[in-house]
């Protein structure tokens, strides 16, 4: 027998598509949206196996089990300010109660996944945020990823559901934007696959006028953002993600779209929702 | 280059040891107790590199969080009644808060670990429990272990940490007793490794007084066990972890050890807590 040389993954022609696909927003809080989007998600490419990697937000769940529990919320640009007993709620509700459901649903859907933080296998390494004037609390910055436990687990055919929790390695835990790590995971892994980046959540997509949803925008380039961010036509809340969708563009990311979570079969195709491009 | 066959893993002299160890009872309570024993476990074998699966139970935090929640607990012959809110709670507290920051502490301790339920790539199978006179609730009898992901995660050197959590295949987690899982993995595992289950906690073995920490047994074996149980010397909370280690030897698990959490070096060479034999 031949031995046979592994395939390059350097060469295009036998890189595998690898799907990074962030949920989040008001889908994560409806159980409903969210059992049929995970429908969707656990028979997204099984037809020709491609590999897939998903990242959820916390939605509002944290923010009510913290009332319940009164501990009180700060949320500063978008940003939870996350102290001690912060950190304990959205570790429990992102990394416990979330990942746990997204990973039974899809298993009973037969798409075999494994749910985990970024302290499992150090998977995503953080530090803790300083900032000149605020301190957000247990927030973490990323530093980096470990590709090899993401590739070890593609090749076993699993797929990798990671809540927004990362670790310090100093054994510490820190609650990171969930935006953020998919934009991460998928710059990181870039090098290895055909990397095509999902945001996907309750609206269309980027809307050239933020209160109409008819008006999803179908390519955008850095040129029209900066024109519709001048002015100030882009919903704020979606300013982060673009920044993100640059970024994964700006290295090595095959793809970045942007849209709704109830069809993301059309999204991946490009069939809805708008696409960034360089 | 020659082709070298693989040691067969039936083969008793090419079979490595692993340490399925359960921690549980008060220790997990209490940070500077666990912090401690998750500092032993860390370097625990490190020289032979032999492996290690920590399986944890919840503690009283879990009751504590139902409590601050208003959701009345319902504890029967040890086992929690687990309705729908009850095992939100449990998957937060067990697969959340305790799992993570058991992982984060051994990733600080260098020991490279992964949290797992028994949904995280269908590791632990089990199915809603049914009883003629008690509702049990979301409680989960274990059906089927994944060896394979045990395996694979074995060989990339990760210590899996496991969470007391379930799930029917069929979308549901499911609440499971954690000293059974302990028993279960242990059980499976024996076709491929010399395992040593070690239940550790708060007790430094099983006494022969329950009321005098000085009497504890150094060698238990079937005849000594159910002449104890006759006298009723037996703390009621041993029973199920004596039943378990005697199905455990009954399954091809080489030695079980039940002692003291502060010291498991100790228990682990059998100089310290209550070897159990057939």
């Amino acid at each position: 027998m031949v031995n046979e040389k592994p395939e390059s993954p350097d060469s295009p022609q036998s890189r595998e598509t690898l799907i990074v696909m962030k949920i989040g927003g008001n889908i994560i809080d409806d159980q409903e949206k969210l059992s049929s989007f995970l429908k969707d998600f656990a028979s997204l490419n099984s037809h020709n196996r491609g590999a897939k990697i998903l990242v959820h937000g916390g939605g509002k769940l944290a923010s009510k089990l913290a009332e319940q529990l009164n501990i009180p919320q700060q949320i500063i640009e978008g940003r939870r300010i996350t102290d001690e007993e912060t950190l304990k709620v959205v570790t429990m509700v992102y990394a416990g109660y979330i990942n746990k459901n997204i990973v039974a649903q899809l298993q009973a859907h037969n798409c075999n996944s494994v749910g985990l933080t970024g302290a499992d296998g150090n998977l995503i390494q953080s530090h803790k945020r300083s900032h000149p004037t605020i301190d957000y609390g247990f927030v973490g910055d990323v530093d980096t990823i470990n590709i090899e436990l993401f590739r070890n687990l593609i090749q076993q055919n699993i797929t990798i559901v990671v809540a927004p929790i990362t670790h310090d390695k100093k054994g510490k835990l820190l609650n990171t934007n969930a935006d953020t790590i998919a934009q991460e995971i998928a710059k990181e892994l870039s090098d290895l696959y055909e990397v095509i980046l999902v945001y996907s959540f309750e609206k269309k997509g980027v809307l050239e006028n933020a209160e109409d949803d008819n008006t999803v925008i179908k390519q955008l380039d850095r040129e029209l953002y900066k024109d519709l961010k001048q002015r100030g036509a882009i919903f704020a809340g979606m300013i982060p993600k673009l920044d993100n969708a640059f970024i994964a563009l700006n290295n090595g990311v095959k793809k970045v779209i942007i849209g709704n979570a109830e069809n993301i079969n059309q999204l991946i195709k490009g069939e809805a929702g708008t696409t960034i491009i360089k």
